[in-house]
């Protein structure tokens, strides 16, 4: 899902990769305040080239938002399944707060304002698959006895509200945690909210 | 904090009260996409009136956030500091899924990006107020041993995190859970992911 964009040549992936690359730059460092034509700067390229590849400033602050997930989605996807469910969920937690650390002073500033359950439910592709990605290590939990039986949707949503990146960059920086601590910190509590005896 | 600005007159708190409810009706109905003249026109008053009342069309939204800051931080500190610290943080939550249901569709729009704890360390006012009062709650469950000693900072953090509008908005839509269930049950997870045990 994170790769190559099927069908787009090599240069043209090459720049579309360079001008995301610039959206995460120029978000992180002072908010969605540019346009396209400062974003085709950033990229290097002339801003005609940017218009070909975006139809607003908006659609690529959509197309980056869709790429990070689906990077996120890839990373916590090839956690081993043969893992025993303890190992899958905190391998899980670790890869998605060094994601989040990556990303996450960019994507703060443009966060859907939906919620995740509704963008599950109205069928929004990337949300679903990142939902697909959890919950299947959130069923393992209950089935080994790690977690007791219960809504798998709302233990969904604990994992994903806990993991906020605005959470992750706000215990990075205010409190200085490091990404392990802040990891395993994080998936404790989310045990525990979910019932689970978390050591 | 959310009562009348002091200095200003009676009609001109009226007409402001009226504009930051328009403030709140148009976010929820369409997001940011409005402009003064049409919250002047949604508010019943000239638009050289709203252009009185804020600077710009950022501006009316940031003292929207206020004032439900201000409202949510009224509320829960008007529970009684007799009751028993269990029942003080059962009513804190309570009131609190309240607020979120009936400003949350509006808020969602307009959150901060910077994290709650960033806001609390750089003075900001009605966050700070608004840690001021979850603070002793959380300080009275442990001292009364019904959560175990810990970094109470991070405690206010994951309660607010779970109780962010964007989780109650989406809990109401998304599951059609009833305000007092959606309470009791993040409020439990809360008490959970704190090392208490929610009963």
């Amino acid at each position: 899902m994170a790769g190559p964009r099927p069908g787009l040549r090599r240069d043209t992936q090459e720049t579309r990769d360079r001008l995301l690359a610039a959206v995460g730059e120029l978000l992180a460092e002072s908010g969605p305040t540019f346009g396209l034509p400062e974003l085709a700067r950033r990229g290097g390229v002339a801003t005609a080239t940017a218009y070909r590849h975006f139809e607003s400033i908006h659609d690529a602050h959509r197309e980056f938002l869709l790429q990070l997930t689906g990077r996120l989605t890839d990373r916590l996807q090839s956690v081993p399944p043969t893992w025993t469910p303890r190992r899958r969920f905190d391998a899980a937690c670790e890869r998605w707060a060094e994601q989040a650390a990556d990303w996450g002073p960019a994507a703060v500033h443009i966060r859907s304002w939906r919620g995740f359950l509704e963008r599950v439910h109205l069928g929004d592709e990337p949300t679903g698959a990142l939902y697909a990605a959890l919950e299947p290590i959130v069923r393992d939990l209950i089935e080994h006895g790690e977690l007791p039986d219960q809504d798998v949707e709302y233990a969904v949503l604990v994992w994903i509200t806990m993991f906020d990146e605005r959470v992750i960059v706000d215990l990075r920086e205010s409190k200085g945690w490091p990404l392990q601590r802040l990891a395993r910190v994080l998936g404790r509590s989310v045990l525990s909210a979910l019932g689970g005896t978390a050591t």
